[in-house]
């Protein structure tokens, strides 16, 4: 069984068009060739009510939750306050990234700076490869900034703590109306039922009309469940990709 | 007040990152400039009772509901039954699809086919510019279609129909830190309730580290915060955009 996850997009700038999100479809390319199964995604305001309700939701689900943004100096970055509200708890300055922080600004730092050393109280730091900033975890909310860059080093540099078995996965690309195939999927996922089908129209593509995707966490079913439908669509099939594990 | 509205993504595929979603990124692109407020987008598996539920609350907490994915003929197809179910009714022929669908395939009409013909008891059709395929509605909830050619097609078809008063959106390029903006942010904020200020650290711009942005329905409103934002922020202001309606 794979580890489950969801993912949380905490900002209005994404939900009113002013900057399109960059990193829900960072982590999703990034969680399947590490195992982990992606079980939901939520683009939700910057409320604290809003965030409290939907990560604790999230964190009793999944195995991880991701979430992004909210978690700067100004009067919107509420993600901290957020969480703490969703698991009953306050917000506090953790002393190590106090520490750092003083450290790190000597003269120059503000109470707006002690923001970034603002946590659920409880929350641990988990460090990475090379990461000289950790991510702050609650439980099993990993707490990512919005800025794309920053929150695509900082997944980066832990990434390798998350790694479960591989998925296998096979396509079929096939001439045929997906009207034509639907008997034959639904024959193959009945015997099948630890292989995921799925059939895809492209409009788009100039040789095939659907493609056929064959999943599974067991790489011997993927096969032979890849291997009869290939025989069943063989009369519409343009070319086929056999499972092979996805890392 | 703006009209408020919801997106569902419906699919596995994107899920588990076989296709990338564009059709929550077009909508979002296109709903602001309606004028229409954007609360909340949802990425969901096929699942009937996911299906069911997101759609339901979707529909109570928000004016317009847009679905995407789930509508073709095959196994994994189920979100005309998750609709159903959400709001307890079941899934019928729609009489005039059905005619519809009767005429244009003629002999080589098979079962699979009419799949298209099926909504939950109750949906209308709400027809276009120059759409021949209507789009089927249920209450406040739109269907429409994953593939992103024709999701964005049968949208820009009906897309009138959802449009409200402008909003109205300045910008301001800072060249300092966002913990340096922050007094001032919180200030202005509290003297322009319905203002929203949003701030957003850029790490790959070259003259500037932060954009500040300033938005409104009242576009006057949204001229006189932006004034006294740009006053207090001469120091670090690089460039600046003063508000203007959203079209």
């Amino acid at each position: 069984m794979a580890k489950s996850a969801g993912i949380v997009i905490i900002g209005d700038e994404i939900l009113s068009g002013k900057f399109a999100d960059e990193n829900a479809p960072f982590l999703i390319g990034q969680l399947r060739p590490l195992g982990v199964s992606l079980r939901r995604v939520a683009i939700i305001p910057d409320e604290v009510a809003d965030i409290a309700g939907t990560v604790r939701d999230f964190a009793e689900r999944f195995d991880y939750v991701f979430t992004s943004g909210g978690v700067g100096p100004t009067h919107d970055d509420i993600t901290m306050a957020g969480i703490a509200r969703g698991f009953a708890t306050r917000v506090v300055r953790h002393p190590e990234l106090e520490a750092t922080l003083r450290d790190y600004m000597g003269e120059s730092l503000t109470e707006a700076h002690l923001r970034f050393a603002e946590v659920p109280d409880g929350a641990r730091l988990v460090f990475g490869d090379g990461a000289t900033w950790p991510v702050v975890a609650f439980e099993n909310v990993y707490i990512l900034p919005g800025v794309p860059s920053i929150f695509q080093r900082k997944f980066l540099a832990i990434r390798q703590q998350f790694r479960g078995e591989p998925f296998s996965l096979g396509r079929l690309y096939c001439s045929g109306d997906e009207s034509d195939l639907a008997r034959h999927l639904s024959e193959v996922v009945e015997r099948f039922p630890e292989v995921k089908l799925g059939s895809y129209p492209r409009e788009d593509a100039r040789d095939f009309k659907v493609i056929v995707t064959v999943e599974s966490l067991d790489e011997a079913r993927a096969r032979d469940a890849f291997a009869e439908l290939k025989a069943r669509l063989e009369h519409v099939l343009v070319d086929d990709e056999p499972p092979a594990p996805v890392v």
